[in-house]
């Protein structure tokens, strides 16, 4: 019989439901054995839509009720360093959605704690398995638009964060719940450690959306030097409202560049030619990462599997926080911030 | 002081206009000094619209009391072959819409009347003057694609076509009235004159728009074998309702080139993610052709200042003709019929 | 414990192996439990790759010793007659490649077979499992277009068929091989049963490819009108060289509507102005249709889980090769030929 | 007879052919009459190839010894202030290339000249003349997208600048040099002036190219604050070697736009599935903006014609150089910088 990888779940929110419903019916190697959450009525409706029998309402619980090999950690922020911490000293390999964690000092109790148990750590870095983005990467790595010079990086989402991730003090805001993404992106892409960091950001409609949060804000744009001497920049919008929209531009000593589009499915209808032609745009993330969620699940469990240390780990999951603390430090203090600044105050 | 070609316009309806428009707005060596039409309130409006002052009901009167060197024709196609040998007796260049005219005989004879009077002759096929067909063209000639092996080339346009101009007896139809164009830019991209053609037509809204002219259709789909053994098809729907939509596709030995979009100008937006992108589509002949329009009348103006025959004359006038009245009788009679058959009977 | 279907591959060529590939990697309720292939080689390869242990050169051979629920079957054309119908008679549900059969006796006896055997029958058709496919199917039926009143659909493939697959007598040849695929949107997506086609051919590779093979063909144009009044055409070229293709243009009373398009992933790259901006196209159809495959699968599995029939069965396989039928009589006798005519010779 | 605007053309360098091409070939009511460059040979070569007899190497034997109506100003920035005052002095409508000027004090020293002696002055923005960037402005203006919250502009040019073009001293760099139109295009968008900028700068081919320039970048990325509270960003990379580029992206409370897009024709190409589809990128700045360019002097000829001031004049010409100055000097000083402390200064 083939090995089978066992997995607790652990947060039953829209990210823990993407990840469930792939393991569920995306990975044969793969196997849901239990889901944890600490609000009842989620945790039935999850495991009841996917059939998992075990059913917790803490980490400490399924560790002694339930047999498995690896957690999915998909609660907020603040429990990311407590959860994997406990899952790494229990011998479970850990994938942990982004971000890894609000300071430098979680980040490196997570590392220290996965490399102290022998656990792998794989962070929620989807892109990354995008097969445009991957596709790009080796290109780019490859040399086909030459050294990288400048990068753009944008995610604009449709939804308002939930008020705990909007609040910089639990959260460090958007550019931590929204652009997590983005901080991997440009550093991966470009081959290089962030420098320095400048950031603006703008407050359209929060006084609509009755939000008193302190130092809310609704768009936010990074500009960025990166160690190499090349710039890039950074922009996140939420909510937008026009759809779920993550695409990249980068241009390199020898050319540019994109990747990902405005279009979603190509189906173009014109019915009107006083409004002219429609196509889908990506409606939500899951939609748009269709592929990255479940490439992601597949390497993390084939690389438990072949014991092989999976891709994308604690590393880059602390340079994505070293850039969100240097980007919210920047626009709090009106001016340019170097990463330096934070990884030494860490 | 440079030479100006003067211009007599003979026509002031919809085409009519817009080559007006193009020699007065846009053709510093081009000088309108006359306008003709039979109808009063045309003529009137549309030499007031662009100051000209040479207005007449006949191009008789136009000869007798104006002095110009060329004619531009856009009256309906059945007095194509009267005006343009009476033009071209009087010695003026002619540059003449499509169709040529409706029958072999009437071609046969306007291209007997420029040769015998040494004036030019210039068909309106402007798609050859439109930047993206004549790269496409001199692209496929250079050997690009390889051996044309298949093409496909369609016009679908918005409006319904006034009644003599989707009456067979008055016009040919929609294939000479819509698709004129296409029949001439198979011929040209393929590099090969058509051997036979089997059309099908159908007519979905001519009941709601109350149409009892007989034979009518809407939609029309011809398919075509070349004398040099490729393969095409031309395809017309008139009313179309959704844009003006001219495209075409050819596959060669050595790969395949797509020329013209359903996309009009890069403008696109997205306000609701439910409904999609929106990117402008062409609405009109005038907009999708502006450069053609612009670029074959200064080619025509071209060819008299320096004595050289215009491009598109009337052999390529002919053969559009000739493919027409193959397709009318292939749908008519149900069997694919040759273009010698055609050509024959002339 | 969860069913699972069990499978007997049949077949262990191209379309086999995706098949394969799909189950094992992406159907988490399906499991491969036997692989069946005549050539020992083949069957060797494709079970060592993807792990099965049943192992056999024939169907009766896989009957006697394994136990399964399901047959996918991917074997030439004139084989999925005898195994389609051993395998219902041997209850076990069917999944079959296109085409269904060389004629429409054998479609008949396969879908006599699996009623009076209650089992499933589901064909290969995988664009109606296609997400733009499937939504552009739903988009059409929904109205938004209109009465569909022109369809175009093209299946231009990159590599040159197997002997077997070009030849009239063991195939159908590519209308068939190729463009199976088309026959079935074309009625799909129009919601009407075709009336009557006429069929041009070409040969422009045969000579260099060294193809002596009668009535060897590499591009094909079907003209079509259905039974709704509605047009159509059908294109196939193979080998094309410059990828996979597969799209489809389709006109109603209300607009247009455009479901694939020519560029594959959303990488684009300019390195070179005078060259241009490089955009991938699809490889092959296993690309372009990853979900399809993918899809097709899964609704197959839940089809026998849920006990509905599945939603693409003999019938549509059937009209498929019909259409073929009608199609090769037409270019063979140079004239329109109606879907009755072929029809009734069954 | 019509009136005609007879122009004087100031600069036969690339920018100043493109002028004298267009009101030559494209506006039939300008007429140039004369040409100034102080460089012999490429007064000689503009004023053959455009048959204009007029050839003299001052503005001020022009004035003596020709009538003009209107000069068009395309020589280095440093002589714009004294030749466009000059000009106006002597009651010459004025076009003037961008940048305007090198500081505010010129700028204004411009706008009282024209003031005073009561001619027209039109800055070289043809963006706002381009079809779509004109088209986009409109629907902008009309709410189509809401409250525009964030911008993105970039302008990517092929060629390395000349020498004085790229230096500070000289010419305030490519921000003013490449960028010019960004500054305008943005606060024209955005329907706001700027409040603050911060800039970063980076150095990638100057030791490749041998260039010793102090202070010279080759790519440039501005952060911006609009006093509207909106965001934006500004880019420019030259050489950039793969194209000409001009794009923008703008957000809004109720969506996105897209103005511009990489691909130039519409003519796409796939002769290698492995390299993939090829279209055409716009190669050169007169390409891009074609349309901008006959349209922005039609404007100019229709304003002085009907006696209305054109529509984009110093104010415009003022704020692109303050922005200018505000991104050099925060690069400089790295630390974001007001518009305030710029124009206080002047």
């Amino acid at each position: 019989m083939e090995r089978v990888i066992r997995f607790c779940m652990i947060g039953a929110g829209r990210a823990g439901k993407v990840h469930l419903n792939t393991v569920v019916n995306n990975i044969p190697r793969g196997k849901v054995v239990a889901v944890v959450d600490s609000i009842p009525d989620a945790l039935t409706s999850a495991a009841d839509d996917f059939g998992v029998e075990g059913r917790f309402t803490s980490l400490e619980e399924a560790l002694e009720k339930s047999q498995f090999d690896a957690v999915v950690i998909t609660t907020p922020t603040p429990t990311h360093k407590p959860l994997a911490v406990l899952a790494a000293e229990n011998k479970k390999h850990v994938f942990l959605e982004k971000p890894m964690a609000l300071n430098i000092a979680d980040c490196d109790a997570i590392i220290a704690a996965v490399r102290m148990n022998e656990v792998f750590l794989q962070l929620g870095f989807m892109r990354r398995f995008d097969p445009e983005f991957a596709t790009a990467a080796q290109r780019i790595q490859a040399g086909e638009i030459g050294r990288p010079m400048m990068i753009k990086s944008l995610t604009h989402g449709p939804g308002l964060p939930p008020p705990w991730a909007r609040d910089l003090t639990t959260s460090n805001g958007m550019l931590a719940e929204v652009n997590s993404h983005d901080w991997d992106t440009v550093r991966w892409l470009m081959g290089s450690d962030l420098e320095r960091v400048y950031t603006e950001v703008a407050n359209f409609k929060g006084a609509a959306n009755q939000i008193d949060t302190p130092n809310f804000y609704d768009n936010v744009l990074v500009n960025i030097r990166f160690e190499s001497g090349g710039l890039g920049s950074i922009s996140g919008v939420c909510p937008c409202g026009y759809g779920y929209d993550a695409r990249v531009e980068i241009v390199g000593e020898q050319g540019i560049m994109q990747i990902g589009e405005l279009e979603g499915q190509a189906v173009v209808v014109c019915t009107d030619r006083n409004q002219g032609l429609i196509t889908p745009i990506y409606r939500t993330w899951p939609e748009r990462f269709a592929w990255g969620y479940i490439r992601e699940m597949q390497h993390f469990v084939q690389s438990i599997l072949q014991d092989i240390p999976p891709k994308v780990g604690g590393e880059e999951g602390r340079w994505a926080v070293a850039g969100v603390l240097a980007g919210n430090r920047s626009w709090l203090e009106e001016r340019p911030v170097t990463l330096r600044e934070v990884l030494k105050t860490a």
